[in-house]
């Protein structure tokens, strides 16, 4: 059974923020904590939603880490409550917003994080949930409108926490707030967005609108990643790959697949720090290779999509184009070691996105897709 | 500023009626009024329904008109608090569903229709509306996802109401329900389906996610329609074209368009009830030639969607589909004449739907396009 919903309300264009304070007070909310990291408010991005958000003295939580943790979760969530906070706003990539959805999650519920994963029927658990709008200062993760949440947990896992009572009330999509993001960046948080409307695409889940969701993203992100990489300041780049993120995250609420699989598997090994966007980017073409036989007719509407002709290869245009923004090929490049084999399959093996590849995929499959990417 | 936001959760399979009792819990109501037309009831389509409902003595209108009016809706109404009822269900084509929205809409005030009037900022006025499940036995309205109906008024204009607050609470499209649809009404209702995705993604309102499915929808119903209309018993086919309808309306919260400014002028002639897809799929060959030059990469993108070649002429091709399908090719076939003219051109230029035509079109334009299509 198809069953099709898509639960955010999004506010997108240039100056979206400027809704904050209006928005608070439509849902309520007198006494929000801004959730953020230091690097967004460093650059000022933080200051930007504060003025806007009407709030006189806000509650601010600034050290979420680039892959939040589970003590990060419950270092903001004491936070929020020793301040007697009512929802939360979170400004920034996927990390903030997706730590502020476990605090919103947690917020009004005594039990720990691992009650609510999904892997053991936690979805069903989850009641209430404080409100909670989200403002994303990159253009890729997408999390604003998603519906799950990536933590890495006490036990080192890397977990995928998933419902749509997680969908945030609210997203605000202000492309202003990506203008300073330095290529890099842009390269692999569109990256991400790119391997977000692709997996979607691919996933076997039956929800068509979602699938023409992902389909139109990719088809903007396909035509924008380059402009906005080369020229940070090219507006016209910066909103149709905003676009392309808020989309992609629509899509995946079909699923996604083994890209992310794997890069969760590869996300929550400590020492590394390895961004998530980079990793899907340097993960496509394998696993695109080893679906394609799986789902013909998308991979020929997601070529389409892409402008390419119906003799490209998809894998081979993806590797050219993470080439052209400069990210890295290998694994290897980016300090994943052989010995750590064992270890990323076992946690590829067990990730709820491998769920919904379009190809079962057996932890020998996934040996040798790491071995690929390596 | 777009807003994006895509508000029913849709249930859609073959089988998918069986839910009904479920949702009619699940929404605390327990004496729905089942909203239906003596066709609908006829062919065994409301008994299905209804059992489904787990009612046991069910509140049954089935008077409803084939372009409902607003007489009909006080007529309904009137039978809803009369029998103490607390929700809605419809169950029919467009016309049922609509009407059943109108009586959700005023069922919990004393205002007459015309006061939620959008051409007189009625909209704002709506507040409660009574929970509505919406469950379609046509392929092509989609006003079961629709945050719109339409009402023959007393006045004599066919009038448009829309606000978020009317889509339905649930859809529950079961393309079983269309299994015995007859092939004139599987390719008109079909063709409604396909006006619906080219006028949403033609729309200028700036919706990207609607857009993406509008296109998908195309993608389905081209490639499903002529399977339907020659086979009724095609599943696939028909399952194809119930998510088509589904997409159409979901795509068209970002607007309509001239089609369906003049198919509204001349569905509300009484003495002709004309249907409204059959008027769409005539209509739409000259509205696309006139919005061609004010949107070319949208046209380019729908004949992708369709799996036309870059150099095929849309209009044309749609011409020719209607002919496959055996509608008929010009309003006059249909009964429209020359002196109805000044009336369906006042009408068509004073439509919601044509305030978000590509191009804008005065009453000459329209007098053109009319005269065009008869």
């Amino acid at each position: 059974m198809a069953v099709l919903s898509f639960l955010t309300t999004t506010h997108f264009d240039f100056g979206a923020i400027q809704r904050t304070g209006k928005e608070l007070s439509r849902l309520g909310v007198g006494n929000p904590l801004f959730i953020t990291d230091k690097g967004v408010r460093t650059v000022g991005l933080l200051d930007q939603v504060l003025a806007a958000s009407g709030i006189e003295q806000p509650m601010i939580y600034d050290n979420t880490p680039p892959n939040p943790t589970e003590e990060a979760v419950n270092e903001a969530l004491a936070h929020f409550r020793e301040s007697g906070c009512d929802g939360v706003v979170c400004v920034g990539g996927g990390s903030p917003i997706d730590l502020g959805k476990a605090v919103a999650l947690l917020a009004d519920s005594g039990a720990e994080l691992q009650t609510y994963d999904p892997m053991q029927g936690g979805a069903k658990r989850i009641s209430a949930v404080a409100p909670l709008i989200a403002i994303p200062t990159t253009a890729g993760t997408g999390s604003e409108v998603s519906s799950g949440f990536v933590i890495v947990m006490n036990d080192g896992r890397k977990a995928t926490f998933a419902s749509p009572k997680l969908t945030p009330s609210l997203a605000i999509c202000d492309p202003e707030l990506t203008m300073g993001l330095p290529p890099q960046l842009t390269a692999a948080t569109g990256m991400d967005a790119i391997a977000h409307c692709i997996e979607a695409v691919l996933s076997p889940v039956v929800n068509p609108p979602a699938e023409g969701v992902g389909l139109d993203g990719l088809w903007r992100a396909w035509r924008h990643i380059e402009r906005a990489v080369q020229d940070g300041s090219d507006r016209e780049a910066r909103w149709q790959m905003m676009m392309a993120s808020t989309e992609g995250a629509m899509a995946f609420s079909k699923g996604l697949g083994a890209v992310h699989a794997m890069s969760h598997a590869a996300g929550r090994i400590p020492d590394l720090k390895l961004h998530h966007g980079t990793l899907n980017a340097v993960l496509l073409p394998a696993v695109i290779r080893f679906n394609a036989e799986a789902a013909p007719e998308k991979i020929a509407r997601l070529k389409q999509a892409a402008g390419l002709g119906p003799d490209a290869d998809l894998a081979s245009e993806i590797a050219q184009l993470n080439a052209r923004i400069k990210l890295p090929a290998t694994l290897g490049e980016m300090g994943v070691k052989p010995a750590m084999m064992d270890e990323l399959v076992h946690y590829a093996s067990n990730d709820l996105s491998g769920r919904t590849n379009p190809r079962a995929a057996s932890p020998d499959d996934y040996r040798q897709l790491f071995s690929e990417a390596m």
